[in-house]
């Protein structure tokens, strides 16, 4: 681990699709966002489940796994099949809680390039991820450069601001004082849900716009019989997000909540060094995109990565596309990011075969 | 109340700063917001806290106590000595709890109204008040045009949006999901304090602008010796808000809290009504103040009143100032915000004693 720690084995989960090429020239690596795994696409043989990407990734899809191989796996630390804090620990054969090491964006991205290396593929030929996953790519581009061909950061961001720093911790907090929480040790009892809903609920007012809010909602109101919160009315908005609250429980661990927050705030491309010197072995050419309605991960953390990847004399393209839908965006389907993405994509290729 | 329930009695702790003149010409009414209180200035002798909008209210100040009378009150609902959840109900000798009646906007200037009449003033100079306080000092204008001859609504809004109401349900959430909340029945134990502190949390990140926590806290870090969530790294940030959520559950009633949020999400002052109708007997004249950096209560709300002010042939003055500090914006001094809020009222006395 970064930090020097050693786990004596960890878990990969990944998912593939599409086929990869004789000479190993198509892969394309898929990071996820925070609360993401490594089901990208296809639905899920067990419970029908469809995948966090199913609208950019099948079939002539903008990621057309017709072309592509691709490739997408739950990020260490995470609770989606990889190894996080609720993994049994060898040792003690018990979960290893907050005594799992602790993880940073570099921690994944190692997994990320063990797993690439056990599937013999020596470069990807891509690799795409919004949010979380954006800061993956990047630093992919970074620390690998011989290994990435083409990197797609989207909605991301080279540092957390105070602010992302400031929804991330109230989050966290939200599950640690929940006192089921129990310094991490619930996984013999009830698990701190009500800490992660509202963490979750948090965080979804973050995902979404003003506009997509008030499109969806407004002021829509129900009744109920039990007043609440001194008052009888409940708005449409409070139901929507109480549900997105108490749904995400059911799939995600509390602390690899916390582990992956804390990963996303401490990263940091630059950290005070000039682009220039992180960017100096880059051999990756780049297409950043951002979203005009994104307060979370707001253009001009984009753009600043545009700026620094230009003083460094990097191959970058930009695009901020005008969807009304805040950082969410990259979930919704949209032609326009659609047709971006698959015509980057099939322009990789090309130039590739063409070299 | 509003929703026609009856309160035997109730109690409106309020504050009086400066000389009530002759002809009581002089008075103005300053509405608190969210987690304010009737202390609006001058050191508490027991306490030595000075009052929540001291930069402003004071001899010589913006608002000048050396010429102005001025009242402020705790809101009816609140935690501030005034009437609220946990006051004692005269039949059942106990906190009234969640058998509160539901506050709303409207019952908070019922009261001031009691109050003034008390004072045996017949008409306010003006009335003051940001955010939940510029509701107050809308709908005052507007359900009695005859008791107030200026109104100054501050960073605040005709109804909430979809985001507002969204940000205050998961304060709320974080509450009732806190075990010690109890249905509102903690006031003979321990009361949800991780629940009040986790939404005081989400709030103070809401108050603040990009900016501001930039320059105030930027990334800067603290190291820890307790790993709390997965790495012994913390940002300054954390720290703050941390502290702002753990010294507001000292001074602030967590029922209070559901409470007056639930008003604030209920007031809809047109309530799709045109505006023409809601304003025909408005004989205030108004002074909308806005902050450009205040994303909660952005910018635009203030621009609708004015609009609808305007549309219905009131006398509106509107300024968007340029301050950096989000929506605290009113209570962080500025020289330019206190010279508009003076300069506005020696004039509303001098007309007054010119008329």
């Amino acid at each position: 681990m970064q930090n020097g720690e050693r786990m004596p084995e960890y878990h990969l989960c990944y998912q593939s699709l599409g086929k990869l090429s004789d000479n190993k020239d198509n892969a394309i690596l898929i990071c996820h966002s925070l609360s993401g795994d490594a089901h990208v696409a296809g639905e899920e043989p067990e419970t029908g489940r469809s995948g966090w990407w199913e609208s950019y990734v099948g079939p002539s899809k903008a990621i057309d796994t017709d072309h592509f191989f691709v490739i997408a796996s739950n990020v260490l630390g995470g609770c989606g099949g990889s190894s996080g804090p609720s993994s049994i620990c060898p040792s003690t054969k018990r979960s290893y809680a907050m005594s799992f090491p602790s993880v940073t964006i570099h921690d994944m991205i190692q997994a990320q390039i063990a797993l690439i290396d056990e599937l013999g593929i020596e470069k990807l030929l891509a690799v795409i991820g919004a949010s979380m996953g954006g800061m993956q790519a990047m630093l992919l581009a970074v620390k690998y450069p011989k290994r990435v061909k083409n990197c797609i950061p989207i909605a991301s961001s080279m540092a957390h601001s105070a602010m992302q720093i400031g929804f991330n911790e109230v989050g966290r907090q939200a599950i640690r004082s929940d006192p089921k929480w129990n310094h991490g040790n619930y996984y013999n009892s009830e698990p701190p849900e009500h800490g992660l809903a509202v963490a979750r609920m948090i965080g979804h007012v973050t995902y979404l716009s003003e506009y997509s809010m008030h499109k969806k909602f407004g002021r829509k109101q129900e009744t109920r019989k039990s007043p609440q919160s001194g008052s009888p009315v409940f708005f449409s908005v409070e139901s929507y997000l109480q549900h997105q609250g108490s749904s995400f429980v059911r799939r995600f661990d509390p602390n690899s909540y916390l582990y992956i927050t804390k990963a996303l705030d401490m990263f940091d491309l630059l950290a005070g060094r000039p682009s220039r010197e992180v960017f100096q072995n880059v051999e990756s050419q780049f297409l950043i995109i951002s979203f005009h309605s994104d307060w979370l991960y707001p253009p001009p953390q984009s753009k600043e990565l545009v700026r620094a990847l230009k003083r460094s004399n990097c191959i970058v393209s930009y695009i901020n596309l005008s969807t009304l839908h805040g950082h969410d965006s990259f979930l919704i389907p949209d032609p326009e990011f659609a047709s971006i993405l698959q015509n980057f994509l099939y322009q990789c290729l090309q130039k590739t075969r063409l070299v």
